[in-house]
């Protein structure tokens, strides 16, 4: 498969370069639709792109509940505001859940590299007890190590997210600045300035 | 109808005194659903409580998009990172649209309190043209001046969102800290340490 830089990656990458002094410039908000039909709202962080795609990379614990939603409803949203260069990206499209029994070889080497990426710390949270559930005595349970931590844990997940469609949002100058990329039938993109 | 302050209150106003220093401490990504039930996600500005109510106030353009959303599904999710301090809040209830056709007079008053508020430069963005639609010629479109800007345009619209469950997280500190109020069904507040 032909691979092209989508035509919100440089601006995009320029947003990231200019805000790299903040930290939560890598954090963002991803809304998903649950059971209900109702959306739901966290922030994640974005882990960079897999290679030769224009596709997000985001972790997560295969016991979250936005596992549940995208398994519903795979459309998501991401907000990505970005303080210092006041500066917003809206960006939409599936995402793809890449677990422990995906057999594509390529998604699974990625889901490989990313564990490899992570924190001792950030790798100790998959064994801490079920997000969202009660809490119980928390010393123990939170203390448990991961004996071995080359692999991936079972509930080591990763998402990617394929945007079909992004809305880069500039509040400097007057009136603002707004462009609509997006996905024509033939998956080419289309660059549209609108409305801000 | 008497009011008690939800016992997620002053934690939430210990993080924005927390971050002040950050003017953006006060936005916050709000998600909706749309007609297609697919997540829709953006940044708004928070513009403080309702006057004996827990319900927070945004302002927005009833030709933006995220209107339609709400008339079709009036549930929302609020994801509010604060940078400085290292903690969210995910707040999620229904949405209340308060327009020029309002007859209750105390949101219709809110609404104006709060167009009082605004900077003549954010009054003169609701005379912009239709947000996220095609531009057309800039220099004259948005540069028409509101005439008289003591009352609302009827374009100005106030969002009033009653949350019912309330989701804090702390990211300081090992492990981290999460608790979780909700509604029951008296509308009483419980509060519930889970897991983070």
């Amino acid at each position: 498969m032909s691979f092209s830089l989508a035509p919100w990656r440089p601006i995009l990458a320029r947003a990231l370069h200019r805000n790299r002094s903040k930290p939560h410039s890598r954090y963002l908000q991803l809304a998903t639709v649950n059971v209900k039909g109702q959306p739901s709202n966290r922030t994640v962080v974005f882990r960079g792109f897999l290679e030769k795609t224009n596709q997000l990379q985001i972790v997560t614990d295969t016991r979250s509940s936005k596992i549940k939603d995208i398994q519903h409803q795979p459309w998501c949203e991401i907000c990505w505001y970005f303080s210092q260069t006041r500066e917003q990206f809206r960006l939409s499209g599936n995402i793809t859940l890449v677990n422990q029994e995906t057999e594509d070889k390529r998604l699974q080497e990625a889901r490989h590299t990313l564990w490899g990426k992570l924190s001792t710390e950030a790798k100790q949270q998959f064994n801490w007890p079920s997000p969202g559930q009660p809490i119980e005595p928390i010393e123990e349970n939170f203390c448990k190590q991961l004996s071995f931590i080359e692999s991936p844990v079972s509930n080591f997940c990763l998402l990617l997210l394929e945007p079909e469609q992004v809305d880069h949002l500039e509040l400097r100058g007057k009136p603002h600045h707004r462009q609509i990329y997006y996905w024509n039938e033939q998956k080419n993109w289309i660059t549209q300035s609108v409305n801000p």
